[in-house]
C-alpha cells in the first residue's frame, strides 16, 4: 500500500491501460486443460471474447466475419470451398449435412471408427437416410477393400469419414480413401467430420478431392466452444443447389445462409439469424495466430506430431498403451492410452486432477472404463515454451508411480 | 514514465490484481449500442465469457450450468417448465418448436404482427406444418375475436404469438390471448417467441398457461449472443413424447437434449454436443444480476417500462411517431420511430452513429425506409447512472436539429 501511496496517479492507470492493450489480458488461473476439446485457449482469444457488444450488422463485425470465412479457407488449402459459420456445436454440422446433401431414401455410407461415427449415422438416418456403415477393429480403420467393395456394390449419395474419432485417437487416412472414392464411384460425394482434426492434422481439401469438412471452434482452432464451422466444396453446392425434394429444416438450411456468408465475406453485413458475435471475434483472433502468426501452418502440424510423438512414447514408456493400433493410424492432437495391467480410471484420472491437470475418460462403450484421452492441441503443442506436456508428463509419471505403491 | 520508474514494483502487480477480481475488468471504450439485440453488456458478465477453457465434463462447469437452468426458471415464474440451453441463434428455437412438437400435417395458427412472425410460420411450414397466418395492421396487434374465430373454425395443434416483434415493436398481450386460447380451444399449445422480452417484459409462464417460451441470450438476457434458450411446459414434452411419428432433426432433438439438461440440473455432467462453455458462464453472471442483484425482477420491468415511456414522450416531442399505434401495445425493451416529415433514414442513423450512438435501420418491408428501431433493455434501462438514455436523447435531439438546419 505504502508504494501505491507514493504513487496515486497510477491507482486508476492500470486498467485504462489493459483495456486498450489487448496483449496484456491474462487469464485467471486454471487447472491445465487437456482433454480433446475444448483446449487450452490464448490471452488474446479470451480476451477478444470479452469485446463490447457489437452490432451484428455493423461494418467492423462483417470485416472480422469476412476474415472469418477467408482465413477458414486457408486453413484447409481450398481455393472456392464456401465457409459456413453458424452458432452451435461440431454436432450441428452432422445436421447441415444430413439435412442440405443427402434426401430422404438415399443411401450413405459412414465408415465407423469409433462413437463419433455411430453419432453422424444416427443423425443421418433422423433425416431420412439408408446408412450402411463399415465397422473398423477397435483402434484401427476401415481396409480400403472393403471400402472399394461396397462402392461397388451400391451407389451411394455420399460417404462419411471421421478424420479423428475423438472416442479411440484413430487418425484416418482422408487423402488415401477420398482417392480411392474419386476413383471407384466420382460422384459420391465425401464428408469429413474434421471437429477433431482442423489445425491439428493437414487437410488439403482441394487437392485431396473433399467436398465438406465439417469442425468446430473448440479443438485445433484454439477457440471457446460454441461455433459450427462446415466448409462445403463447390460441387457439392451444386448437387444441393440441384435437390428434388425440399430442406427440411430452417435454422440449418444452407439456402438461408449461402447469401449471409456471401455477403459477410464482401465484408457487408445481411440478416438471417444473429451470429456469435463475441465468438467470431474470438475466431478471428485465433485464425489470425495459426494464419498469419510466427510458426506456418506446416510447421504447426509438425509441432503437433512431434508433441504427440513424444508423448505417446513416453506414456508407453510407463507402461500404458495407445488405443490405436499402429503409428500410421494415431492421431496428433490427442492420445487415447489403455491403463497399464492392475490399474484403473480411478487410479489415474482422479490424482492428475489433484495435481491440477485435467485429462478426459473413456467414452467408447467398448472399452469405456479400460482407457483415458489426452488432447495436446494448439498452444498446448504448438508453445512448447508454457510446459503443458512437461506438467502432464511429469503428473502421469508421478500418478502411476502413487498408484502402484498404494497397490503394494 | 518518471511516475512509473519511481515504483517499479506497481509495474505488473495491476494485471494480476485485475485477473483475479472480475469486479476490476473494465471493457473497451466503445459506441453506445442500443439496437433491440446484440444489447450493452455488463463487465462482469464480459469477463465470465473471458473464462479460462474448462472441461464440459467438469463439475465447475456442471454446476454453472445447473444455475443457469434454475435461474432461467426463475424469471419465467415457472415452478417446472424445463428449459433447454443450446449453442444457437435465437432462430434455432423455432426449429426446436417446429421440429418436436409439430408432426406433418398438422395445422397451427401464427398471429403476424411483423417480421419475425413470417419468420417462424417459415420454418414451421419447413417442418411440414400447414399454417394459418392471421396478420394484424402495421403496429397493431391481432384482434382477439379474429383469434377466437380462427380457434372455432379449426382445431390447431399451437398457435405461436410474437411477444414482442422487433421488426414493430409491437408488444402482444400473452396473458389475454393465453386466457382466450386456454378456453376457447384447451388443447392448442400456447407458443411464445419471446426473444424480444424475456428480462424486459413481465412473462408468468403457469399462471398465464404459456406451453413454450423461446429467447435468446443477447437481448433482455444481457449475454453475448450464441445461446438458444427454450422452456417448454411439462404439457407440452407430453405431447412431444408421444408424438406417432419420429422426430426428424438430430441436433434439435429434444429427446437427445432431455436427459443432458436433467442431468446438469442436478449439477451432474452428461454429454450430447459440447456446450458454449464460456457463454454459459456469462450467462450466468447476467442472471446472477438479472434474479439476484439489487434490483428485484418486479423492479426490473418497471424500470423498463419508465425508461421506455420517458423515451418515447421525448422523441415525439421532437416530432418522431411510435410505429406501434397505442402505447398498450408497445414494447418497453425497444421503440421503433417513424421519421419526422421530410426526414429520412440518412439524416438520423449515420449522424447518431458519427456521435458513438448505434442504433438499428427499419426491416419490416412495408415501411423499412421510413423507421428505425432503437433498443433500451438490460442495463440501459435498470443502471440509469449509465447515462446511456440521457445520450441518446441528447443525440438524437441535436441530430435532428442538423438535419433540419440542413434543408433550409
Amino acid at each position: 500500500m505504502a508504494a501505491l501511496v507514493r504513487c496515486p496517479s497510477l491507482l486508476y492507470r492500470p486498467l485504462r491501460f489493459f483495456a486498450s492493450m489487448s496483449r496484456k489480458f491474462v487469464q485467471d488461473p486454471h487447472k491445465l486443460l487437456l482433454i480433446p476439446g475444448p483446449i487450452e485457449v490464448a490471452d488474446e482469444v479470451l480476451y477478444a471474447n470479452a469485446h463490447p457488444s457489437m452490432s451484428h450488422m455493423s461494418p467492423d463485425f462483417a470485416s472480422a466475419f469476412g476474415d472469418c470465412i477467408r482465413m477458414t479457407r486457408d486453413i484447409l488449402y481450398s481455393k472456392d470451398a464456401q465457409p459456413f459459420l453458424i452458432a452451435g456445436s461440431g454436432t450441428f454440422g452432422w445436421d447441415q449435412v444430413s439435412a442440405n446433401l443427402v434426401e430422404p431414401d438415399e443411401d450413405v455410407l459412414v465408415l465407423n471408427c469409433g462413437y463419433f461415427a455411430e453419432g453422424f449415422a444416427d443423425c443421418l438416418h433422423a433425416y431420412g437416410a439408408k446408412v450402411d456403415q463399415l465397422t473398423a477393429v477397435i483402434g484401427g480403420t476401415v481396409k480400403l477393400s472393403d471400402i472399394e467393395a461396397a462402392l461397388k456394390r451400391k451407389k451411394y449419395k455420399l460417404i462419411t469419414v471421421t478424420h479423428v474419432d475423438t472416442s479411440t485417437a484413430v487418425l484416418s487416412n482422408i487423402k488415401v480413401v477420398a482417392e480411392l472414392v474419386r476413383r471407384v464411384s466420382p460422384d459420391t460425394l465425401i464428408v469429413l467430420d474434421a471437429v477433431c482434426s482442423v489445425a491439428s492434422e493437414e487437410i488439403q481439401m482441394d487437392a485431396w478431392g473433399i467436398d465438406v469438412v465439417l469442425t468446430a471452434s473448440q479443438k485445433g482452432l484454439g477457440t471457446p466452444p460454441g461455433l459450427s464451422i462446415v466448409v462445403v466444396s463447390q460441387m457439392a453446392l451444386k448437387v444441393f443447389e440441384n435437390r428434388s425434394t425440399p430442406v427440411r429444416t430452417y435454422y440449418a438450411s444452407w439456402k438461408k445462409w449461402l447469401p449471409i456468408m456471401k455477403a459477410y465475406e464482401r465484408n457487408a453485413a445481411a440478416y438471417f439469424a444473429t451470429p456469435p458475435v463475441n465468438l467470431i471475434y474470438a475466431y478471428r483472433a485465433s485464425l489470425t495466430q495459426i494464419t498469419r502468426g510466427p510458426v506456418s501452418l506446416q510447421d504447426r502440424f509438425e509441432a503437433h506430431k512431434d508433441t504427440s510423438r513424444r508423448f505417446k512414447k513416453f506414456a508407453e514408456s510407463l507402461g500404458f498403451k495407445s488405443v490405436p493400433l499402429t503409428e500410421d493410424v494415431s492421431a496428433n492432437g490427442m492420445t487415447a492410452l489403455y491403463f497399464p495391467d492392475g490399474i484403473i480410471a480411478s487410479d489415474i484420472v482422479p490424482s492428475l486432477l489433484k495435481k491440477d491437470v485435467v485429462v478426459a475418460g473413456g467414452i467408447h462403450s467398448a472399452i469405456k472404463d479400460k482407457y483415458f484421452r489426452v488432447g495436446h492441441m494448439g498452444v498446448t503443442a504448438v508453445n512448447p515454451e508454457r510446459g503443458d506436456m512437461d506438467k502432464i508428463s511429469d503428473a502421469l509419471a508421478e500418478t502411476l508411480k502413487e498408484a502402484k505403491a498404494s497397490k503394494l
